[in-house]
């Protein structure tokens, strides 16, 4: 199995692609970050973000993409980019037929750390481990969507068949427009 | 100048068309909304919400997009659907070279009602007039679509002029992807 992770963001979007199956040794196949001027005009940073995202699915072409789950949490300037980066993230796989999870922070945390509660160095430190790299993947971005993609693909066996069964229910959704 | 408005949401995505200048009657080209199910998959709503605006656009070739402004005020969920909306409205326009505006609720109801604390009903009715329509437009997504276009309009002149020096020097910023 192929996930794509995505760490959304305007500054700075996480990506990280991993293969495997859950019980055996991971590959990570690419990670990077898609970034964008944070003094552009905001519409032209979400054409960015989404030529970047693009051309990571076009080299990758995973089967699944993981995005993280976005909360109000944070403040809310950062968290308007992060849920407007997100759903190109989510737009892009969807157009293209791929299935899209969304995973919490915590649920990322815990896949691959154990707790809900770990902090980016520990994450950083398991993501290395997890998939045999030499220093943990910089910046935290980078990590915590490679983290994103071993989340998923763990969780995957139950979760994968819910959603291509509602992704092939929704693929009929009607896209009403009235005038 | 012909512009078109949009008021973001998930369920209920509001569109309007207006075109004219500052101080001359304007006239409405088109007014709807486009819908997508509340119990299918996130990502497929986004791509939904992306068919419709696209249709819009293809059919009336607006010079401007308006957008309403996000802000964190409204309840969470609420909120992450409205951003993610007007990402992909702003995406839309600006994937094909049209200039974005955004706009806060407060400046469109103060554009066309004279009060920034404007409710629904003074909004529509001042639509229904400024517009010369029988009725107000329903629903209210729909008439907030058209206000959001008329206040572009009345605050064009200085904006727009902004808006394209700012695309001009954007169009040409990194597009940044390190692996």
């Amino acid at each position: 199995m192929r996930v794509l992770g995505v760490d959304p963001g305007l500054t700075r979007c996480g990506i990280g692609v991993v293969e495997g199956v859950a019980g055996r040794p991971l590959t990570m196949l690419g990670v990077g970050v898609v970034r964008t001027p944070a003094d552009a005009e905001p519409a032209l940073r979400l054409v960015a973000v989404e030529q970047g995202i693009e051309a990571w699915l076009d080299e990758h072409r995973p089967e699944y993409v993981a995005v993280e789950r976005v909360f109000s949490q944070h403040n809310v300037r950062t968290v308007m980019g992060t849920a407007q980066a997100s759903a190109v993230a989510m737009l892009c796989a969807a157009r293209r037929g791929i299935p899209v999870a969304l995973h919490t922070p915590s649920e990322v945390k815990a896949a691959v750390t154990g707790s809900g509660r770990a902090d980016k160095a520990q994450v950083g430190a398991m993501v290395t481990r997890l998939l045999r790299l030499d220093a943990p993947p910089k910046p935290a971005d980078a990590a915590d969507a490679l983290a994103l993609a071993i989340c998923h693909i763990w969780r995957a066996p139950a979760q994968n068949r819910l959603q291509q069964a509602v992704a092939l229910h929704a693929a009929t959704a009607p896209k009403g427009r009235t005038a």
